[in-house]
């Protein structure tokens, strides 16, 4: 067969996808709970007949105009006014990370994580040829005075700086952590100081079970340094793929010309937008909220009555549960434990970047954890599952915690 | 405001992008004609309750298992079998051209492109930093010998080879000719003999008005190194967003990796199958063959009676008809003059990439030529638009065919 020379960084491409098997339980999916997904075919209906000639034609690189308003309008703030020349329509959040990434980065430059970090955000960021500078978090989301502690050291060193901060500060995806009003502002002065663009990648912001709402990073944003992703993938439907990215009118014509699809399906944009404009979102959103919450609940009772030895912070929002393992059992042995039970699991090994980690021990970063998702299955699947990653979580205690695959 | 350090290409962006006004033919976009979109509501209806919880959820990085199955059923020959596992959805063919540079080549390779190529082609593979071999065209299509040629001098200096050899062996954007079988075979057997894969683009091959097909070039293809790059914009309808990428599973594999936006929609996908699987397309592609065929022959007469310094070949199908100016009147300045007259067109110098030409005189490459689109357009726009085109083209020729903007 033919040998093909790939480009350097396409050798080497590997990542782990989601299982899908029916006698596996997974609380590794950031899947929606089927019972969830919306009855669409209104809207199709509409968007199909009476808007045919937009919906079924090529659109503008843009996006709808239509939904580019409504979006701009839900994100606008008396500080940082958004109109729709704001808002570029895109392929779901990822493909936002993408586009922001040929609009900011070159192979070989680096860019700001946290420790932890969005798993799937690792390889696209990989790449693209990008290193990381990972920055701690803590109980008010990511570690400021660290993040300028490492600007201030490369800055002194003539190093070159990270081109972008990369941040998820709404229930941040893996650790469930909110980040703090006042480490917002700091963030966005930090940013401001050393020139850096701030990336709010924010899917979950909508989805809070408890406590108070803090404003998006946008909304302290009076220069234009953030670049804020949202996605109709946890309000409505992934599989609409459909997300946007807020920005100056100067980025959003830019990533438009690097958007290579040549612009986003006018037919999901325009089933979203039916929704949106009929009221039918909030309504929706109130019942995504309500039954996750109710999940989360479920997995809290399970998991407290099953599993005593995991130790976790109560879920305010979002999709997932963080959970701490026993003092020596490793996050990788109980994933593949679990998985024997029947239980699909993510080791927190997957939510670090891997480079220029900071750890106080020789242990892998986030092999002390695991993070569980309780929006796919259904709540006794939730319960089922909880009692299989137990009966996994004792098996690795009697044998010492240590690796089965040693 | 904020001063963002873009990426080096990031910096440079630029295109034009289609004009749509009331007031304006439009000679220049490959959209749709609006009396085509066809009526998909049943489609839609089946895909988003039947099918509700495979639409609306993620969908796999590959595609939809079904629609991979019949486009591989589709494309597959004797000499060169395909299985679903050959098949990658991806969001048009303009999506899955940015995934093969990003799977072969870096920034500062180079690629073969026709002269004159896809113009829309040309600025995604420079935002990935490609530069350009150019390779002339005949009515047999690309010149395999002066393609062999160019790749032996490099072979003797020892100069980095092509990374990929890109090509639209039917109907050729803008040139409109078909590659002959035999042409094909060479192209088949140079790559080999350098180990250069071929990016076969092939959006308008089921619109035929004339003359015998000529097989793919996948199907001359028994070593896996053609990635054949097909879309149902064409086929069904622009707004869907849907097209493919026939290779090597291992390839599919990779791509479906390099796939920033996680896996395309399966809504959109689910639609597309329902009309694949009820055998609605092919009465589809005849409709459109036939309408094309009709707005074509209109084409033809109006230029024939109003517009007779024009030279051209009578299209034998897709969406374009490439017509020779006359002598001294140059591209740039027509498309100027008939835009102020009222009806867009391309000016050759468009569909050249502009770096490494050998061209005999001093004239930019393509400014002895435009293209006309008559996809879009109903007859009687077609009518008018070429009696303004008419106008345009005598109000040159009085000053002389000189640019009006000197």
């Amino acid at each position: 067969m033919f040998h093909f020379k790939l480009a350097g960084r396409a050798a080497d491409l590997r990542t782990t996808l989601p299982i899908h098997r029916d006698d596996i339980i997974s609380f590794g999916a950031g899947d929606a709970f089927p019972g969830l997904l919306p009855d669409l075919t209104e809207e199709a209906h509409a968007a199909l007949s009476t808007f045919r000639s937009e919906a079924l034609q090529y659109g503008g690189r843009a996006g709808l105009a239509d939904l580019r308003e409504w979006v701009a309008h839900r994100l606008s703030s008396p500080g940082a006014p958004l109109s729709s020349e704001n808002i570029l329509i895109v392929n779901g959040a990822k493909h936002a990370l993408d586009l922001i990434c040929s609009l900011l980065t070159e192979p070989g430059d680096s860019i700001v994580v946290g420790a932890p970090t969005y798993h799937t955000g690792i390889p696209i960021f990989r790449h693209r040829g990008l290193s990381f500078v990972e920055v701690g978090h803590d109980l008010e989301g990511l570690k400021i005075e660290e993040l300028r502690t490492e600007l201030s050291s490369r800055r002194r060193r003539n190093a070159p700086l990270p081109r972008f901060i990369y941040e998820i500060p709404d229930f941040q995806n893996p650790s469930g952590v909110t980040m703090s009003a006042d480490r917002r502002r700091s963030l966005i002065e930090l940013a401001l100081e050393y020139g850096i663009p701030v990336v709010e990648d924010s899917p979950y912001r909508e989805v809070r079970f408890a406590g108070e709402a803090v404003p998006p990073l946008k909304t302290f944003d009076s220069q234009g340094c953030v670049f804020h992703v949202g996605t109709f993938a946890k309000l409505l439907a992934p599989g609409l793929r459909v997300g946007w990215i807020a920005t100056t009118s100067e980025n959003v014509a830019r990533l438009g010309l690097l958007k290579a699809d040549g612009g986003s399906s006018p037919l999901t944009q325009r089933i979203i937008y039916q929704v949106c404009a009929s009221g039918k979102l909030d309504a929706h959103i109130a019942r995504v909220t309500e039954t996750y919450r109710s999940h989360m609940e479920t997995m809290v009772e399970a998991l407290t009555q099953h599993a005593p030895t995991l130790s976790f912070r109560r879920p305010e929002g979002g999709y997932y549960l963080w959970a701490r393992l026993p003092s020596g059992v490793d996050a990788d042995a109980v994933a593949t434990a679990a998985l024997a039970q029947g239980v699909e699991i993510i080791p927190g090994t997957r939510f670090h970047a891997g480079t220029g980690a900071q750890h106080p021990s020789n242990r892998r970063p986030g092999s002390d954890h695991i993070r569980l998702g309780y929006s796919f299955p259904a709540p006794h699947e939730i319960r089922e599952g909880v009692v299989r990653l137990a009966d996994a979580l004792s098996g690795l205690a009697t044998d010492g915690g240590r690796r089965h695959d040693k």
